[in-house]
Parts: C-alpha cells; structure tokens; sequence
C-alpha cells in the first residue's frame, strides 16, 4: 500500500497493533502487557485502549485488564467469509455431526494457515488440536493440505519457502511427498491423513467450491487412527457438495 | 470518555466510523456507499478503506465492493463474553438441540438490546428472527427480558425512555406489564414469551450466571406456538445451570 498519509496510517496501525496482541493464549492483558509487545510507550498505550473501548473494541475488566469487545465479535461476525460461510455451512456441519458423532470443522485460508471457522465436537471424540478462532499449518493438517491443492503455485511456493514443519513421524515434510499429495486431492476431491499433526488421530476433508470452481473453505471429520476412514468418505463429500450448491 | 487527542482519536473514530457502517442487511458496500454513511469526503473513505484492507479488517471483492475481513472475525472470536461464552455453552446448546430439534440460542446483551451469539436451528423447525451476529430488542424477546430482569434499575429506566415497541397484539408495552413479567422472571428462573416478537412462535428463556451471581448471557428455545413449552423447561435450566457451572 503506497499510502503516504504518515500520522493517520501509524494511528490506525498502532490501534491494531494494540488489537492484535490479543490471541487465544492471551485473552486478557495489562496496559503495560500491550506496552512491552507492541514497544509503545505506557501513555500512548493508555490513550489508545481508552479509544477502542470507547469503540466497543476493546473492554476493561473489574481486574483493570483489557479483553476483546462484544462489539467486535459483532463486526466480525459480517464477514462473508467466515460468519457467512458459516451460516450456509451449519445445517451441513450438523448432519454430519449427528451422522457420525465425532470431530466436524470447517477451514478457510488466512495467508499462509488454515483457520478454524467452525468446530462441533462430540463430547466422546477423541481430543484434536485447533478451535474456532484458531490456525494450523496448511501443509500438516487435513482442511489445509485441501487448501493448499487448489491455492495455485504462488501459495505453495510461499508454504515451501517458510518450512514443512514437522509434528509427527507422518507429517509431510518433503517438496516431492507434498506434490504427490496435492495432485491426488485434485484428482480425487478427498485426502485422508493420517496422523500428520497428531498422533491417534486420523483426518479425511474435502473442498468447498463456489459456483466458479473456486476453492473457498474445506470441511474435514477427525476421528481415532484405529477407525476406517472409507465410510466416512462419502457423507464427507456429500455436505462439502450441499455446501458447495448452497453458496452458490 | 473526556480525551482531549483530537486529530488521533478523531482518526480512530472515522475509521471504526466506517466499519460501523456495514450490518448484516449491508454486508457489502462501495466506497461512494461509505462515504455517504458516514458524511466522509470520499479521498478520506478512499484513504481509510486502504488502511484497514492493510490491517485484514475489510477486503475488497473482484466487483470493488468492500466486505469484513476474516482477520477481523479472528480477533473478534477472541471476545471472552461473546466467543468464550460459546465455546462453553456449545456442547449444552448441542445437547438441547439433540433433545428438542428446535431453535436453541445463547444471547447476551449489548448496551440496550440482545445479541445473539449463537443459534441452532433444526431444519424443519419454525423461523425465527434473529440470526448469530444480529440484534434484537430487550423488551420483545425471551433471551432479552431475562437479561432486563437481571441488568439493573438504569437498564430497565434506558429501556424504558426508548419506548416499548410494538411488534405483535402481545408484545409487551407498559411500564407496569413489563415490571410484573421482570418480577416473574427473578422470581421462577425463566420466562414463556407466546408470540411476543412474531405471531406463530413460542420462546422459553432461562439465564446463564456467574459464580457471583450475576447474569452474564441467557439461552432460549424457540418453538410453534401450539406447542406446549411445560417439557421444555426443565432441559432449558438444566441446560443454563450447566453453562453457568461450566463458567465457574
């Protein structure tokens, strides 16, 4: 952004730069927690929190510590992308919950991570990484290696050049296995890992396309690594399909 | 908020200012759309609407049209009272929806009326207003006279200097009618609203508490007006108990 309005810009910066030292490990935070992550000085940081939560970005708890506002969840909530995707895929989601009783998500690409729109677990099923809200690597995870194969080589190039981070002894951590993998999820529409990010479980997802063939979210079912996956398959790709005709 | 930073948070105001404009009827806008919501000159719309691209807070569509930015959603899902709260009362609101295949939802109350955080809705079950991310007023639905009952004297006097609106012959519209059903409300732990808010729906709400006692969200179910909503009231405060125990 070749924007040259100096002052304005670093105001709107810094007001993020505030907002975005919250994150799902540090929900609540101090003026002078903000202080030392964004290197602001304490009155600057002052100024700025009373400015968002006059905004109803930000709120002040009884403790003096500032958590995220209400107001905020209600702005986000008017992404198409997220909320909006979310409320076409829900009735979809919930079948596939009631059909199969374990771990649904739903998954969109954030730059280079695949982020949690939407996660129904069962009380019983087994324990998985990610929550709504949160982000994953593209390459080690079921819903981002779908993102991933029709991301187009600019987003692959990007994932190679930062790392195949590895999780477990299955985690794809090779150029050549993670070519492999993308071609057969373009050909076959599904992929099934298999304790890629963690170990005992087993993930299959399929993509989520817009009437333009576009690839937007993914959904993917997590499951116990003992379970066969092959009955999973169909129900899986029949809600990514409902959702699919539903967006368009 | 008696902040005397004029340029810096007029800057911060203008901006949210903009982001204030969109809403679940307007989820997409121009920037001629803008200006003209906000009474922005359109260089200074032009200007903003670049730096909060930059920040993730909106993007723009291939048509020129702006909508919010999944990384805004991301921060927003930090909200403790807003996706916190759901993130608890998800499983209850799961399990109330298993038993009753009716509208299930989670609302809590943003300055003088109710937002609701979540809703599951059964596919044949009866339509309802209000979605996630949507408001609704305090005085006219089950989850928002049960927040009024429990928000205090300046609560039910702002409610009441905005006027009762009327949206069906039972809505409630005096002072006096309002006080004697707030009364119930604090008195039986829940409340029936028949037709209160749209004619062929039946709404039963019951709150959600803090370990110290205050109401901090309230869950409602939503059904046919013939329905009888006697059954549904023990699961509906089975349900609230457990989200309130869950909080503690």
């Amino acid at each position: 952004m070749n924007d040259a309005s100096g002052p304005d810009r670093s105001m709107l910066g810094r007001a993020f730069g505030v907002l975005n030292c919250f994150s799902v490990d540090r929900p609540r935070q101090t003026q002078s927690d903000l202080s030392r992550r964004t290197g602001l000085p304490l009155p600057t940081v002052h100024r700025l929190c009373a400015q968002l939560v006059e905004q109803g970005a930000l709120v002040r708890g009884a403790d003096g510590r500032y958590e995220i506002g209400v107001r905020l969840w209600e702005l986000g909530a008017l992404a198409p992308r997220a909320h909006g995707l979310r409320q076409v895929a829900m009735p979809y989601l919930e079948d596939l919950y009631e059909a199969t009783h374990e771990n649904v998500q739903l998954v969109v690409r954030e730059g280079t991570e695949a982020l949690y729109i939407e996660r129904i677990s069962a009380r019983g099923a087994v324990a998985v990484v990610g929550r709504a809200g949160g982000r994953l690597p593209l390459h080690a995870s079921s819903g981002g290696l779908v993102l991933l194969a029709h991301g187009g080589p600019d987003l692959l190039d990007a994932v190679l050049a930062a790392g195949l981070e590895r999780f477990t002894p299955s985690t794809i951590t090779t150029e050549h296995r993670l070519r492999q993998v993308l071609d057969e999820i373009r050909r076959t529409g599904f992929v099934v890992c298999r304790e890629h990010l963690n170990l005992g479980t087993l993930a299959v997802a399929a993509p989520i396309l817009r009437r333009t063939g576009a690839v937007v979210a993914s959904i993917s079912v997590v499951v116990g690594v003992a379970e066969d996956p092959a009955p999973l398959v169909p129900a899986l790709r029949a809600a990514a399909l409902g959702i699919s005709r539903g967006l368009a």
